[in-house]
């Protein structure tokens, strides 16, 4: 075999990696989006098939021989060919760890867990998915320690997410995100409320799809290669490559903020999904660098875009235009402070800014103890209720608005949580660099995202997988990463909001 | 390898292939139903691959030699593995012969096709659909050459529809039919024709959505494994076994009848990919016998239960119930006669029972001439509107109405139209049959479709692929299939409309 032999048969490797990988992810999102209730089996019957196909591709003799050659001749690759060596050769060593029939019955558990969470969450119905969330987590503890024994399975997972995560780092974090938060939430429900009646009423959804379809433009993201679907726990995906993109929403016709920060968030991973350079398709350099870093995107665009005044006041008269009457004699200010609305609630991804730290940090605590043993599965909803009266003040009242909210679990996602709050932070300190150079404010009252846009598609979209999160990081703040510049951002938006 | 171990083998193969045809059939669904238009390519990428490694495991020699075992063997296998193992072989040596390169070029040019027949019909231009036709029926010659030199290349796709049929069968079953069709049509147009108004106006796409959902219930369409979604051109698939299967409609909001009858065509459809022996799943036997035996159920349930007097009558209060205003002052008779109005038109899929035969007429004989070079792919625009003023005495306006109103060239589907017309047929002898021991006029009356869907189920779908499609139809009609019975049953039928 000649280096260049190798370096085709490496390209060809991924290209049929990527068509198995699109497989599995359109039966997933047609199975979340718009497949019949009942057939969750089948495609699992199907699914377990394809992933054991992957499982031998991946841990193939001669795709390890390929890859050690590669790895070999590392010096002589490009930088691209050289991380893509790296990542498909990691991830080999971990597969390889995993007993394929170990792997396979995980594989289609997930499957069956994310079924069983949907249909508990629609009946508040615990006890049915309890044994599904007793096998995610068997196996996650399982998975943690064949993969890297003696380590703790909570950094474990922790790191999955994120290449360097672990608890201590996550722990520092959120003490100092704590120290504002916890005292800003104070000292705003001392205050006078927010009238938020702007955004209760009637709002069907067939004129909800209206504003899903205006923010997607106002976004800028491409319908001839970004759809949309309605889902129960809104999420996005690419199938295949950055060529074909699908953000989902959900829609509450007492609400249309929700669905449409639902858009604005999930168009954010939208957006990352569809700009890595063009080369990085069909490669595993093609999305983003981390969990966190994609989060970082989702909640720029939902938070630092979506719930800017500037913003706001940009999308005013197109939202009063769909809903005149529920619009009539409210003013833009109206709608920026009642998107910006500081209540402890019951549901993570309806949080305000301030309060949607303390959401991420009952599931960080509950979840770690979870892996330890120290909260036993059957007991999850009575701590988490425990913790959201001693974090948030608030009663949960069932458990559809209590532990079985988010889709995480039921899909096998330990460990990702903290990813949210991390994304958030980074996403702050990514705008206040982008404003050296971007007259955001501007950009924001004018609706004219594209400078945004392109700042971070230059900084962060391009790279995809290219360089370890940390590496990214550090090359976009020019500097290390700095908790304080989120609470700053907080404190100063929430005192003019509230006067404090 | 033991005869156990190899009937193991016969079924874990059988599996795989399933979920293969699971992943592309998933992607080719999600391609019409939902993508994004501009990700075709993408698809293509992705299902280009998949279908190469279907290929390689179709053509592999462990599995060849798996399958030339078993046949070895097959008077010791039950009936059921027998037929496993001759459509396989039978699937096997015909995809041997064709060259993997060229194979995979043809696939991914078809879904290349596809895309661009939609958007040509989208803006009626035929121009730019006219390479891919021409590749389509170029390819299609050449397949024919290359897995059975010295056939008829029309003969040879006829028979790819249905095993057993050819061109001198299809003559001589059209000469049959149009002897009574030519001059029903004609007497018929010398008649006060019948008022339909009842079926135009204006019947907004979410009210037509209950049509949908009713229709879908009547029928007995179990909703947990049977979905339902909107396309182009109506088709019904199936994701990986029986256990999943979808039905797709297109509205039309000036007339409501267009989707009703494609729900209860694609109905029919669903109803056989649902009821194989439930031990088929996952197995070359779970699917229907032949083309024309599906279109047999799916015509079935459109016109023998769909445009049938008891059945309309049955209806008319739920649909009176969706459209109050349109129905206002209308009777079940109105209905009746307006779904049944002879009218020569423009478009197969609305044309009614009597003038339907003229439709596939113009697209066997054209195809025929197409495939034998005789009709160039340029002229076809012009030859098709020339045969329709002919045929049905109707001008084609534009080809959108014209030659690019169905998909099926452009899915490479060359030598299925004459199934539309036969299953037709079969239908009507299936009718007959059926009420020597089923009340069926009662049945319809009393939109009791249950006791009719048994004995389709009992006589047809239960078999699934067991027997050549001439032995299952001789099983069922206990004799020789007779065109007679279709077009008595027209004759009466139209005989009473029109008061000939």
């Amino acid at each position: 075999m000649t280096l260049e032999e190798a370096r085709k048969q490496l390209m060809d490797l991924q290209a049929k990696l990527s068509a198995y990988h699109h497989a599995t992810g359109a039966l997933h999102y047609d199975g979340v989006t718009t497949a019949p209730r009942g057939t969750a089996a089948n495609r699992a019957h199907s699914m377990t098939i394809l992933t054991g196909e992957l499982y031998k591709l991946n841990t193939a003799k001669e795709t390890r021989a390929l890859l050690e050659y590669l790895d070999g001749h590392k010096e002589e690759l490009p930088l691209e060919e050289r991380r893509m060596v790296y990542l498909l050769l990691k991830g080999q060593r971990k597969t390889e760890k995993i007993p394929m029939d170990f792997y396979l019955a995980h594989r289609k558990m997930i499957i069956e867990a994310s079924d069983a969470w949907r249909r508990a969450k629609e009946t508040g119905d615990f006890a049915t998915f309890e044994p599904y969330l007793q096998r995610v987590f068997d196996d996650c503890v399982k998975l943690a320690e064949i993969c890297e024994p003696g380590t703790d399975p909570f950094d474990y997972w922790l790191n999955d997410s994120e290449e360097g995560l672990n608890a201590k780092k996550c722990d520092a974090f959120f003490e100092a995100v704590k120290k504002t938060v916890v005292p800003l939430a104070k000292a705003i429900s001392e205050k006078p409320q927010v009238d938020d009646s702007i955004v209760n009423g009637y709002f069907p959804e067939y004129k909800q799809r209206e504003v899903s379809s205006y923010i997607m433009d106002v976004m800028g993201l491409d319908k001839s290669r970004c759809g949309i679907a309605t889902t129960e726990h809104p999420f996005t995906t690419s199938l295949g490559s950055q060529h074909d993109v699908r953000i989902t929403t959900h829609y509450y016709e007492n609400n249309f903020a929700p669905a449409m920060y639902s858009v604005m968030h999930e168009g954010g991973h939208g957006l990352y999904f569809m700009y890595p350079a063009e080369k990085f398709a069909y490669t595993v350099l093609d999305g983003g660098a981390s969990m966190s870093l994609h989060e970082s995107q989702s909640r720029f665009y939902e938070n630092y875009v979506g719930r800017s005044r500037g913003f706001i006041h940009y999308i005013f008269p197109r939202l009063a235009q769909i809903f005149p009457e529920n619009f009539k004699g409210k003013t833009p200010e109206d709608l920026y402070r009642a998107v910006n609305k500081v209540e402890p609630g019951l549901i993570r991804i309806r949080a305000d800014e301030v309060t949607y730290t303390l959401h991420i940090l009952v599931r960080y605590e509950i979840e770690r103890k979870m892996l330890a043993g120290e909260v036993k599965i059957h007991d999850v909803p009575a701590v988490w209720n425990a913790m959201y009266k001693d974090y948030l003040g608030v009663t949960v009242p069932n458990d559809t608005l209590g532990c079985l909210q988010d889709s995480h679990w039921g899909s096998g996602q330990v460990g990702y949580f903290p990813t949210y709050s991390l994304g958030t932070a980074y996403g702050a300190q990514f705008l206040q660099k982008m404003k050296e150079t971007v007259d955001v404010d501007r950009c924001l009252a004018e609706g004219d995202l594209a400078p945004i846009s392109a700042w971070n598609r230059e900084h962060v979209w391009q790279y995809g997988l290219l360089y370890e999160p940390e590496e990214l990081l550090e090359k976009v703040f020019e500097g290390p990463f700095d908790p304080s510049v989120f609470t700053r951002y907080l404190e100063e938006k929430y005192k003019d909001i509230y006067n404090l």
